[in-house]
């Protein structure tokens, strides 16, 4: 791996991190919350649109919101484009790498690219993804999604956030025109592979006592939405023994769903989201809203075990007179990168050892169009989506020197397409 | 009881109801939010002065936000008033009839005494509570509380809503100088005694087949706010053995106040809000925040109640290992109100039965300083603090004419004090 030493003058991430340290901090939950076209997210896209332009990237915005920064060849052809990038939303009160690291590297990995005075033979791309969290519409991974085609537009159009708003609405107000959401296999053609650098959200390179990994798989998750329906009152006049309190059922389910994914090993299940509804202190709900994120390395394994959890559901709920709906709200199946990018990316970060993660990633929606690897710089909490998730500034410019070296060696083969 | 046949011409409660059934509508919860000083609450606040100001009433804001519609004796004195009214906000929600009813009907027990002809030898007031719910800076009756000198100021002043905005900024915004909140002599001693009249929250009157009933008592309530403190984490990449789930322990600590409440006579204990933090659904929370409402006949049976569920939870926290803070939002002792004045509306509505109720209100607060009453009006879904609460038009009328027949006895008396 290249050293320090051999850092150009100019940009770190350090420094890039620091200009956007200030958008979107969360006085109430700590840490950042920057939903998608919130102001906060759309400064920090401003933000990167500024950068790309400072360094002489052509930049477009597509229907789907994607922000593209083109580092163009002579002949100004698009095809084949090593892509790299990620996303600068956040899930609220999140921390503060997850998605901007992966931007920050990707402009200083072309700093130090033209600092080596390379010509790229084939062109590279920053992309930038908006929604990868899907904290504000629900959908992880919708830019992505929607540019390959794995999200139908109309489903797009009409997801809402808590305030009741639609995509569409959202979209439209953000200076984008809604109708023509959906797969755009004209941009996908010119993509030829994507590397996406990201904090690492977990404890494998603090225990390897590395800067840098190559990532191998992602695991297959779903989110689902569990409503609970009981009978609102008052919660003075109305006898414990009348009630049909639908939170009780759902403090029942969620331990069921923790008890339930103890049961199957590498399984993770979490209820991080509940919405009481009316949500008063002096009224016992009428509706308990409940978001449950399932994931394991197995997908016929997850659908096991959200099967179970469902079922376990309907018997909690008929035991305190409540019913239940649920729904799935995306599902992404476990993903393989390819396994000749990662081999090459092997021989040109020798040091770097080769780990998998639990999280779902932009790359995950785009490995089944194109080759796709990542890169995970050390957390050394090993916590992420929180205000807890670090990285030191020593292994934030190490990672952008390893995706500088990767970006070097792969804009110089011929590409993998066309 | 005077019969239908007598009511004069003008408005009807049903009518004045009809004015504002679409204010402050709540498309996503159903029913009615109108939290105070909302858009809403506002709108309600300016309808009302303007229905006083057309009835000829005096109308008065005080520095507690509270609005007095004064109908003077020949004097002008304002002593040994009888005060009649109630609130205009409501819980997320909630029903029409908790609060307005109230207030529409003392505008049409104005106008039907008018219409008898009826020159006070005492003055009359309207009066307008703010936040009785509490459900904006969770401390119920916060206006009369603040007049009767119940609540600190100070700790009003920093009350804060679920935005972060404190009673002080929004009672400022909304034209009032919130240095001159608190305890009001002056406006108390002018008062002799209050009637609210309120739709009931169970299903009494249904029981007994009657319109109108009398109060007698309120349940001693309070509510609390526990706070579970653990881990925020990464729902993907943190293994279920790693975590430190405050969500978990929230659900069993839900289901403990359950069973709790169970096993003590006459006791409800209710969570009917609960928010985690940060709340993203692929998100471990690090802290849940759950607000515990409690009520019981006999206060000290509320506070080992309380004790026993706030050892509980401890307990249940440890367990999972994360950890609780508890505290006290808000206490009302039960109320037994004024035996002098209940037996004189007996003698005034001679069918009305009497009944006691497990809601707070105004009248609750009052009855430690003055001659306190209250009228209940049918409810035939027996459910309150819910899109389901239900006055009949004719039950709606029976109660004004109930409460005009009240207030006339009581204005032809000598005052209880002075």
């Amino acid at each position: 791996m290249t050293s320090l030493a051999t850092k150009p003058a100019g940009d770190t991430v350090t420094g890039l991190m620091r200009d956007i340290s200030r958008v979107g901090t969360d006085p109430h939950r700590g840490g950042y919350s920057r939903p998608v076209f919130s102001a906060a997210e759309t400064e920090l896209r401003t933000w990167f649109i500024e950068q790309a332009g400072r360094r002489g990237l052509d930049v477009t915005t597509d229907h789907n919101g994607i922000i593209w920064a083109w580092w163009d060849t002579a002949t100004g052809t698009r095809k084949d484009a090593v892509v790299t990038g990620s996303h600068l939303d956040s899930v609220p009160g999140g921390g503060e790498y997850d998605g901007p690291l992966g931007v920050a590297s990707a402009l200083v990995a072309v700093d130090i690219l033209k600092a080596r005075g390379i010509r790229p033979r084939r062109p590279l791309a920053i992309a930038v993804f908006p929604e990868e969290e899907g904290s504000r519409f629900g959908v992880a991974c919708l830019g992505s999604r929607l540019l390959t085609g794995a999200l139908d537009p109309d489903r797009a159009r009409n997801l809402k956030d808590a305030d009741g708003n639609t995509y569409a609405d959202v979209a439209a107000a953000n200076g984008q025109d809604p109708r023509f959401i959906g797969a755009d296999l004209e941009t996908l053609q010119q993509l030829g592979m994507f590397v996406e650098l990201h904090v690492e959200q977990g404890r494998g390179l603090v225990d390897l006592d590395q800067p840098v990994a190559i990532g191998s798989s992602i695991l297959g998750h779903g989110r689902w939405k569990l409503s609970v329906n009981g009978q609102g009152n008052h919660a003075g006049t109305t006898l414990m023994k009348d009630r049909r309190d639908p939170m009780i059922a759902a403090a029942k389910i969620m331990i069921g769903i923790r008890d339930t994914a103890r049961n199957y090993r590498d399984a993770r299940a979490t209820v991080g989201r509940l919405q009481p509804v009316p949500g008063g202190t002096n009224v016992i709900a009428s509706r308990v809203d409940l978001w449950i994120d399932v994931r394991h390395p197995r997908d016929e394994v997850t659908a096991a075990l959200v099967e179970s959890i469902h079922l376990n559901a309907q018997l909690i709920a008929a035991e305190e007179n409540c019913t239940v709906t649920f729904g799935v709200e995306s599902l992404s199946p476990g993903v393989n990168f390819d396994a000749g990018l990662r081999h090459r990316l092997q021989d040109l970060l020798p040091d770097a050892p080769v780990l998998d993660t639990g999280a779902g990633h932009d790359a995950g929606v785009l490995a089944g169009h194109i080759p796709t690897a990542m890169l995970f710089v050390r957390n050394p909490s090993g916590i992420s989506h929180s205000p807890e998730e670090l990285v030191e500034d020593q292994d934030a410019e190490a990672g952008a020197l390893a995706l500088a070296d990767a970006l070097a060696g792969l804009l110089g083969e011929a590409g993998h397409r066309g």
